[in-house]
């Protein structure tokens, strides 16, 4: 007998789900819910097409009911919200723009449902021109309003990746951008010695970064002509910023109201709790996607990371398992990037604000390796962190930089996901011509100072320690050149050149321990083994006068 | 006290030793000794140097020998050739351009020598416009013959990583560019059914190739001029060409013949044989780089594999050995990378040939997945495969494309530093944002076509199967859509789109197996699904038909 399979939610995990059902089981009666008109749309592209870098709007559609019902025999129904679901009867409700309520039975049923964005209760946050973008629908009316060309200055209130994306692409639309955010910075993957390089991307580009703080209320200004409509987004210090149009990209929540009355166990902020079969607390029902709480691959806890890659993953194991193939999801590791108009950020598994909730000790190092050989034209630097427990097992890693971040990282995710150590990056055969690497590849050097640490040859200290740096029992020592001292040092720091080093022991004090840096840590690691070996203590800025330029900022 | 150490050959893996050599032990007494004038020259550069890419000859120069005085402590003796070595007395004969000879002797020796240019005896091969690329000198002698522009075209002989590199680089510069090789076709990293995209791209750009031919003779045309004298280079095949320059980049062999009376073992080729530690069959003698033979990582045999990025980390290997700090090398997989024009090839681990060599049991797969989101502008096309074990270990990839091959294969290299299975593949969580990948990016793809294949749930044939396929007992099968099929398709294939496929189920012979065939393997991969559910005996062509077009060439 054919299995009945009902897919709630028709982007990504669903889609993806829908596709594998069916090469699995050609017999299966598969019918795939959508709430609204699209399917399988290009939900990652949204903001670049209201920025118009795709122009194409077809493109967004990646799929249709009617190539889902040709290619797959996929039963798809659009404008079709389920709003209840009946787990003793296996049936669902289904509430059809054309057909009204109905029931719909199932063997399996697997929920997509997705994420929305949370509408804090701001006062007057109803508005035409307070607007987030989640769909095909929200886009359109964007694009709209963008291309009615009234629009000349915008807010967007949350600093997370779909608030920063839309930051950029309506500032490539020229117009006047400030972002909102109540943390301290943007984009929380990244530690705070690491996001200078975002912000300063941004502002250099022209947007207006809001930091620390909040919307107290919206103010919606009339005018003569109702169109050009401003408002005013009162914050809460005190401020007021007159706008033509607020995004809002707070942030997300699981889509998931309609399963209260279900007995589908949920999390605490209301995500679906399942197994690593994806399998919810109730027999035959699955869910994948924003929706749901993983597992960190990393820590091992709870923790819920709405990304396109791991829906689509989860897409296909519901699939495997609900088709009598064991198949099990190991948990999402937060592998994120994100374009900020010349620059690209990238990071992945565990940042250091994570580590210190989960009480795990950690080593961190920077470095800023070139994206590939010197010699060879257009190498740009690339600011690299890497944090590994004190076994040396990698916990994580974050990058910026203008070329070849995705590389290292996407190398750093794979090494992650087997388990690897700090040192295994040092064994790594990466491609090396001079136009894409160096003979030594970033990752191998990150694997190299990694190393260092956990042998015990180099001890390091971050940007931030300095502010409680014992003055009377240390010294800080400039290695660089002295030209490069003259240009520019930490305060409190005298100059020894690394070359003179040997030359100038006598200066240096063996009662104190020596804090040594250079521009990037690489001569300070040498002045430091040269230290070491010569009887001081002694240890490295690491990443050097750059690491402490960018994390003071 | 403090250990004498003496290394033979400054550049790459020498260079690396005596640096961390010093960081390790800052007491040791470290020689360095450099036959020629230039120690730690970028020698990957050279070829971008004379094609006028890189325009600074001092960036070549990565470090000088007062530079490693200053930073290191480093005595770098350079235009001193060390002739013999004494391992009985632990010592060596220099040959010094001042000091004539003289004995150094040596608490540990490390060599490093290198491999030189293969110099065949090729009647007439002995004049200035024949020449080959190793040193600074060779690129200052051939950088001035380009300059003086009398050089209308060049004959490179030999298709390897160098030949080509040059090829790419005279032609830049305009020059007519003819390359021959002996083998069927160049990089033979490659197989035959990825390499027409390295050949189409040469030969787009104005690159003559002679391949499957050798050089029988050069004959000196005297002119009038002797500065333009010319070289008619003799084929095999009994044509001839004339030409202005001949670069021999035929391959290299190791440059050891000053170690014969060493007692130091050497392979068949002249390779110094090391353990894993680096040292050779001689105490407190150890070896590394272009000069050792090493153990291929992934089969576990005995191989040479010149390259950079190994040299490297032998160098830093012997270093810790020698400082009493226990590192082994675990072996080589042949990661490697070229520049072609507007193209990147890369490859790691071992290909076809190697395979059928050690009579390894394998499968292949083909893909073309776009470098990012295809919405997405400039996304372009990556051809893609992966070899991997009947159990799943993943043995190699190739890959060519204009944009993302060097992160895919080195995603890969690092997959098979960890001993991954192709299905391990599928879990890689990569960074994903429309700009830089797919949901789904390429290296899960190719996890999902292996998972598929080792799970029985797809059977694939390659291109080149065809030529031997059974025509009465098989069907070929195009699914794409009629007006593909119309545009160009495998001889002897009849047209049923995928997705009228289920509705014509009938017009096939269940009798037959059914051979079917897309445009890049994923339409041909739903179809083979509905057929085999439906009974048929199915295999689907891997790449489809852009990998049938390509290993056709």
């Amino acid at each position: 007998m054919s299995k009945k399979i009902l897919i709630v939610g028709g982007v990504a995990g669903g889609a993806s789900a829908a596709a594998r059902l069916r090469r699995l089981d050609e017999q299966a009666e598969i019918v795939l819910f959508e709430r609204d008109e699209h399917i399988s749309f290009a939900n990652c592209g949204l903001p670049y097409y209201i920025g118009d870098t795709i122009t194409d709007r077809s493109k967004l559609l990646v799929q249709t009911p009617q190539a889902m019902k040709q290619r797959f025999n996929i039963d798809v129904r659009i404008f079709s919200e389920v709003v209840a679901i009946h787990s003793d009867t296996k049936s669902i409700t289904v509430r059809s723009k054309d057909r009204g309520d109905y029931e719909e039975s199932y063997d399996y049923l697997v929920l997509s449902p997705g994420a929305k964005p949370l509408m804090p209760p701001i006062e007057g946050i109803h508005h035409p021109k307070i607007t987030s973008l989640r769909n095909i629908a929200d886009t359109d009316r964007m694009k709209a309003l963008v291309n009615e060309q009234t629009i000349q200055h915008a807010v967007v209130v949350g600093g997370g990746f779909i608030g920063i994306e839309m930051a950029e692409n309506l500032r490539e639309l020229n117009i006047d951008v400030t972002v909102v955010e109540a943390a301290p910075h943007i984009l929380a993957p990244y530690d705070t010695d690491m996001i200078a390089y975002a912000e300063q991307e941004l502002m250099n580009h022209g947007i207006q970064l809001e930091l620390g703080n909040a919307v107290a209320s919206f103010e919606h200004l009339k005018q003569e002509d109702n169109n050009n409509e401003q408002i005013n987004v009162h914050l809460k210090n005190g401020t007021a910023i007159t706008t033509d149009l607020v995004i809002l990209a707070i942030g997300v929540q699981p889509d998931t109201a309609f399963l209260k009355e279900s007995n589908i166990a949920l999390g605490t902020r209301g995500h679906i709790l399942v197994n690593d079969a994806m399998e919810t607390n109730i027999a035959n029902i699955y869910a994948v996607g924003d929706a749901i709480e993983v597992t960190h691959f990393v820590s091992n806890t709870a923790t819920a990371i709405p990304l396109a890659g791991p829906a689509n993953k989860q897409g296909r194991i519901v699939a495997d398992n609900i088709a009598g193939l064991s198949s099990t999801y190991k948990g999402t590791q937060g592998s994120s990037i994100i374009k900020l108009f010349d620059l690209t950020g990238a990071a992945t598994g565990l940042n250091e604000r994570a580590l210190q909730q989960l009480a795990i000790p950690y080593h961190v190092i920077h470095l800023h390796p070139a994206s590939h050989a010197t010699y060879y034209p257009d190498a740009s630097p690339i600011a690299l962190k890497v944090i590994f427990d004190e076994q040396g097992k990698l916990l994580g890693a974050q990058a910026f930089g203008k070329d070849g971040v995705d590389k290292r990282i996407d190398v750093i995710a794979t090494a992650i996901r087997f388990g690897a150590s700090v040192t295994d990056l040092t064994e790594l055969e990466l491609c090396y011509a001079p136009p894409y690497s160096s003979a030594k590849d970033p990752v191998n050097m990150a694997g190299y100072i990694g190393h260092n640490i956990l042998a015990d040859r180099l001890r390091v200290f971050v940007a931030n320690e300095l502010a409680e740096r014992p003055i009377d029992e240390t010294v800080l020592v400039d290695v660089r050149t002295k030209e490069e001292h003259d240009r520019g040092h930490i305060a409190g720091s005298i100059s020894i050149p690394v070359d003179e080093l040997r030359d100038r022991l006598d200066e240096l004090d063996k009662n104190k321990e020596i804090w040594v840096y250079c521009q990037v840590g690489l001569r300070g690691y040498t002045a430091s083994r040269i230290l070491s070996q010569h009887g001081f203590n002694v240890r490295n800025l690491t990443g050097g006068y750059k690491s402490y330029t960018m994390s003071s900022l």
